[in-house]
């Protein structure tokens, strides 16, 4: 393994172990409150600890890029600031998934379901074990967002840059939830399902925090100039924009061998995406409308709703709008290069980036 | 009026001030993001501002009296925290009232109620106005409960008491999110009922947060000894396990000419309180045990069932309790007297907040 390789791959593991500290710390203090309430940080440990940290490596692998030179205490806050990332990620899913309804998340349970699980044997009621583990994914999902914050605003660095990454962050929140107040608009029929809605919620919803935060942290904490800051923003929003609109290509089109997934997922639960968005405008609709977000939608129906969203221009539209996207990225780190703005390692980490998500099969 | 009681008066309105102006920063920048999203800010402003604001009142107050000869700039400090704490308080509110169902809060939709009376007029099914409407109360508590926690981070005081305001803010966010967890639990039958769990789980669910947390702050800010810092912790707990001990008194055996609200709402919801706790060890608890918890109690049932309540002694041993609070909490106050700990003006305003519990009606 190179010394680069080697230095990156301790740093994911640092983040783990930070995340790890961070619930040991936390569900110790809990045992005060009782066995459920330690429960519920230990399951929550669990599934944070299970995930894949690209939150946490995309900021980690930029900053590190950036500020190749940084003292062990600067790479110490980074390592913190990247934890708190993934906290806030997680703490967001938990309250999608109460807002979705949904009880499982990669095929598995998720902390809903998990909890749920723990009491089906018993002889409550069905509503009530949902009940119950509904509200303690809002609870920990509370928890967790405060935890994040609390990370951000105890960062050891300088007060001006703290004020900036606590500007950056509660953008980031807002902008967050914005975004899927925007999807359960669409999904409830309060908001209209145009592609400008649609586009702009995806960017909202996933892009920012997901991709666009990260970025200017690892800027923000690598003190760079200004206008790197504003590169990675706008770099961010594309390759975030990418990541989700090739997330719903994949889902409706990709091969289940590769994925895994029920391929008709999207199609039963009706999801809005900029896939349907664009459908909606064409004359195959009529031919798509009726088994759009049907539950029961039969596997020879759901196929021949798919072979019209090819044939009326929907998937090649969408996979126009990645390639877009991807581009756009490129375009503003070879601008940056030629005003020699974002050092040539950190262009290379992000281009990593792209081309893992055009890469995508899963 | 005399110049304290002008100066508190202008403080409370001062409060008000900083909260309307949260709010109108917060909705401006909320247009970005689409009209349903800016609505859902300018109803949560609407809910904040018709509070009372004791939460506020009485860090402001307790503050005035530690630090008479506060300058401005500290004045101005405490207000911004004294904001906080009411933002944080609503953010409890509306995940608790996603959690426990409810529609309406004093009598008056609460923001549940609000969001889905605007779309009772259309066509859209109950169950998906309500999923709409729940899901903006999880998504403005996230907003709030971050605005409140960023709100102490920006705080303009030195680095050493931001640290503290952070480390006694994240107390109380997880003492009350752990007691809130042990209510749920109690009412989905998850966790036992018995007396201790029930006094610790209201000392956590409100005493913290709505008591120890504005006296704790209110003495940081003063820059008091750590000694009042304890002292007020302790006074914060015992005046905030008697507002809630009276709050469930007033709703079982008050007048409801004086408190307005349905004399038999938490029989009929089946609230575990200390009240039912100790009479689940007596006697007459097979008595009471058919009618609690039922929906639809007829009110010649439920009234039985209070006089039971009145019989077993659960009423004259929860205003045992109600009194032993007190008493304990004017203990403390005698004893920081004693050792010249909280001056003579704090400790007046500590007790007028006491006579103020006591005395309640309503």
């Amino acid at each position: 393994m190179s010394a680069t390789a080697t230095k990156t791959q301790n740093q994911h593991s640092a983040v783990e172990d930070a995340l790890r500290r961070r619930f040991a710390e936390r569900s110790s203090a809990a045992e005060e409150y009782g066995e459920q309430f330690a429960l519920l940080w230990r399951l929550a440990a669990d599934h944070v600890l299970g995930g894949k940290l690209i939150r946490p490596r995309l900021l980690l692998d930029v900053h590190g890029a950036l500020s190749p030179a940084e003292s062990p205490r600067q790479n110490d806050v980074a390592i913190e600031i990247a934890a708190n990332v993934e906290l806030l990620h997680y703490a967001f899913l938990l309250h999608d998934d109460v807002i979705d309804g949904d009880l499982t998340r990669r095929h598995r349970p998720n902390l809903i379901g998990t909890l749920a699980g723990f009491h089906t044997e018993t002889a409550s009621a069905e509503d009530v074990v949902l009940h119950w583990a509904r509200s303690g994914a809002i609870l920990m999902g509370d928890l967790l967002l405060s935890s994040a914050i609390l990370g951000f605003a105890r960062a050891k660095v300088a007060e001006s840059t703290r004020r900036r990454l606590l500007d950056l962050l509660e953008h980031a929140i807002v902008e967050t939830v914005a975004g899927e107040h925007t999807d359960v608009g669409l999904s409830d029929g309060v908001i209209t399902p145009d592609l400008t809605t649609i586009l702009s919620m995806t960017a909202y919803k996933t892009a920012t925090y997901s991709f666009a935060l990260p970025l200017r942290a690892a800027a923000i904490l690598a003190e760079t100039d200004p206008s790197v800051e504003m590169s990675m923003v706008t770099i961010g929003r594309h390759l975030g924009l990418a990541y989700q609109l090739q997330d719903d290509h994949l889902s409706m089109f990709g091969d289940q061998a590769d994925h895994g997934k029920d391929p008709y997922a999207d199609l039963r639960a009706g999801k809005e995406t900029a896939i349907i968005a664009f459908a909606r405008e064409t004359g195959a609709w009529s031919r798509i409308e009726h088994g759009f977000g049907h539950p029961q939608l039969p596997p020879g129906d759901a196929a021949r709703i798919r072979e019209h969203l090819i044939e009326c221009g929907a998937e090649a539209f969408t996979r126009g709008l990645i390639e877009d996207q991807l581009a756009a990225a490129h375009s503003v780190l070879e601008n940056a290069a030629g005003r020699a703005e974002i050092p040539g390692p950190a262009r290379e980490a992000i281009r990593r980036v792209a081309a893992s998500i055009k890469d995508r099969r899963r």
